[in-house]
């Protein structure tokens, strides 16, 4: 980020935070100059960025001023899933959602996919064309079950920033966070077991449960703080329960961190139950904040916490690189593996390893951190200045998903129907949840860099929605 | 192959034939010379070659003849496995037999991988150069579920060699032929069904069926015809089976092809019992016969075939790149798929989608035919040369897999384990059983080149079982 960006970042955030209020005089362009040490070209350059994003307007001969605004939307409030084990339905709205991903020219606001244009990608294509020159067969040999050591070393030090002390050999490879996920349910569960998540939660898990029988009680769950320890608890002890899978670190879709604090606690109830931890840290490395925040597998001392991520957030989905790290259960896990989809393949392992042993990955992960955080904050000012009033929108502390919330008798699913017509893919609430709720919910994805199509998608979803609530 | 190597691989199958017989003197270089049309310095070459593998020997002022050497040794008889349904072990055979496969100074007798080394496969490399150079970002996203349709339609063009008219939407994209037989396993499957097996039948596979809770019934399988229709139909009578797994071209362990009405046999069985055929074809397109066996599938009017297939035998199974076609059971096929992996990654399917349609594909299967076929001929000739009397050993019509039988009082087990310690990967019958059976079998992999190396393995072998069978 340039220096004016920099500063227009934080006279944005005092803005949002109240410290300016609406319709109040800003500090002089000369005053902030010397507030911040730097030129006066530089606090000119971020006023006009500012008053691009309409966040503040210009007086003739007076300065700049905070520009009258419809209120920040409020956050939405804790759900209330019903509260018992259910059967998961949705599987028809899942399979539509996948199959709008592949029309290209849409508008992909409901997806999950990161943004894989940036130039600190380049070097991964680097790698992979080293790969081509040096053309070594061992990586046209099967693989090792576990997946390829280099990666593996690569994973358990980057495992560290979130306090992970883990060795290689505790790390199995798989084709991304789906099949990690996928092998940790299995390694933990029996057809039958009952399982406690997060509500809303991420409908790809969802899948795998009902696929493997396996019921759900949905747990209460804050935008702000996570789920409910409290609702947790009483879960715990009306049902017998065999795992919680959380998303804890920049959930998806809700986009909180859990306070270190409530981790902890979600870790000591584990304990006290006997339960296993699922923990899908998928869009942790993109968390705003630095350092990362912690997992509570780094709190795991009994090996009851099963760790699953990926590159696809943070790299690219198109890869499958991703990663299991199953304490106890590894030997279930590698079974698991094995029968699914016996070892991953070399290329992409490789690639990925050598970019990260090369300094890329870090490099990459600052810059893509800024800009989801920017994207937001572009995307929230949008948000607010097309969306109707009376709808609450998260604020994620990391990643790229927002969660909109409408009034409860508003019914949205045939809303994004209509929207992909008009070539903006787009996901309700329900998909995530097991039971179909949050049809009056959206899961909007702002990862892609902002242009005139994003603007008038979001535009045109923002008259829709007003529409619908005028004729609630 | 050249000329004077064609011409040696015709004189040692008819010496094999036993045209020319134990002793004879063959022809003059000269009469087979104008006999076939080439020069003489081919004919000598050819003759060193056939002297070089022992096949003949010379006689001053007298010619050639054929050397005297042990009779071809049987091939293996129809197995007798036990007539009812079995619960699969095994797993800790398997995992030993996986973790093998990473010391990479091993001769690696026991593991099915393919010959990786040949020339023909550089256009693969170079196709991932271009990949890396031409850094389309579509690569970088979520792959349809699918999978890439440029490399779908390949498939499609692909299977028309072994009679089959499949559109690129009736294909799945899978990770390895793996992937394939598991999805088409739960596919068609329900914990507590019953499956009818070749006997012996692949590792992989029946842990899969395993993990499923799914029990086998293990059928008569014949080294030359394939599964013993007969049995089968007996089975069917017997038991509730579900479905029928098969490896009916290039048979993985016994090599056979089955003959085109034992196919069409089975196919009507499965209509007769309204049952689903998993067909695993991963090594249909080494057969050594040319155009290459038509396949189950083919035969399939009423979607009741699961075709599973890869590139892991053709050209690497690094690539992890394999399909399923699963006729009636798609949408079952694509949500097991969803909840396994998701999609698959995007570089290898392209790399391979641009290595069949630049035509390099065609050229390097050829060519693999014909390194596999005379790979089988040393083999064969070392085999018998090294190993004891009183063993039968299948004569594979493709691929690369070799069983041996010794007399069933002997157990191999335990020489496997001894000759792991002497640096050779050798895996026992008993792998390929799901009740332990064929500890007196072995499964041998010719694919690789042969060298000293391998030659020394295969005499260290021979010498252990013939030990084994004194000791008897």
């Amino acid at each position: 980020m340039t220096r004016y960006q920099h500063l227009a970042t934080l006279l944005a955030e005092r803005i949002e935070q109240g410290l300016y209020r609406s319709g109040e005089r800003l500090p002089s362009v000369r005053s902030l100059s010397s507030e911040h040490g730097v030129s006066i070209s530089t606090v000119q350059q971020a006023y006009h960025l500012l008053e691009d994003r309409q966040l503040i307007s210009p007086q003739p001969r007076s300065g700049y001023f905070v520009t009258h605004r419809k209120a920040q939307p409020p956050v939405p409030p804790l759900t209330r899933p019903v509260q018992r084990p259910v059967e998961i339905t949705q599987w028809d709205a899942v399979l539509e959602q996948l199959s709008a991903r592949e029309e290209r020219q849409m508008v992909p606001l409901g997806s999950g996919n990161p943004d894989v244009s940036q130039p600190t990608m380049k070097p991964l294509w680097r790698e992979l064309g080293r790969i081509a020159q040096y053309q070594n067969p061992e990586l046209l040999g099967y693989d090792s079950l576990y997946g390829m050591r280099a990666l593996r070393q690569q994973i358990s030090r980057l495992m560290l920033d979130s306090g992970c002390v883990v060795n290689s050999d505790d790390i199995l490879i798989t084709n991304g966070c789906h099949e990690a996920l996928s092998i940790a349910i299995r390694a933990v569960c029996e057809p039958g077991d009952i399982v406690a998540v997060e509500s809303p939660s991420f409908h790809g898990t969802m899948q795998m449960l009902r696929a493997y029988g396996v019921k759900v009680v949905e747990i209460p769950t804050d935008s702000v703080t996570g789920i409910s320890v409290e609702a947790l608890e009483l879960a715990l002890e009306q049902w017998p329960i065999k795992a919680v899978i959380l998303v804890p670190t920049c959930n998806n879709p809700l986009g909180f961190i859990m306070p270190e604090a409530r981790k902890k606690a979600v870790f000591c109830l584990a304990q006290r139950f006997d339960i296993a931890i699922i923990e899908d840290d998928v869009y942790g490395e993109t968390a705003y904040e630095y350092p990362r925040p912690m997992t509570i597998k780094s709190l795991d001392i009994d090996g009851r916490v099963l760790l699953c991520s990926s590159f696809s957030k943070t790299l690219s989905p198109g890869l499958r690189v991703g990663w299991i790290v199953p304490g106890r259960y590894l030997d279930r896990a590698l079974h698991t593996k094995y029968i699914g989809t016996g070892s991953t393949g070399t290329i992409a392992q490789y690639a990925v390893a050598e970019f990260i042993r090369n300094g890329h990955y870090h490099r990459h992960l600052r810059r893509m951190r800024q800009i989801y955080h920017r994207n937001l904050e572009e995307f929230t000012c949008r948000v607010r200045q097309y969306f109707p009033c009376g709808i609450c929108v998260s604020r994620p502390q990391g990643g790229f998903i927002m969660w909109v919330e409408m009034p409860e008798n508003i019914d949205l699913v045939p809303i994004c129907c209509a929207l992909r017509e008009q070539g903006i893919q787009m996901v309700a609430g329900s998909l995530l949840s097991a039971s179909g709720k949050y049809r009056n919910c959206l899961r909007l994805n702002y990862a892609l860099p902002f242009d005139a199509a994003l603007e008038a998608a979001l535009r045109t979803t923002g008259e829709a929605l007003g529409h619908v609530l005028e004729n609630a």
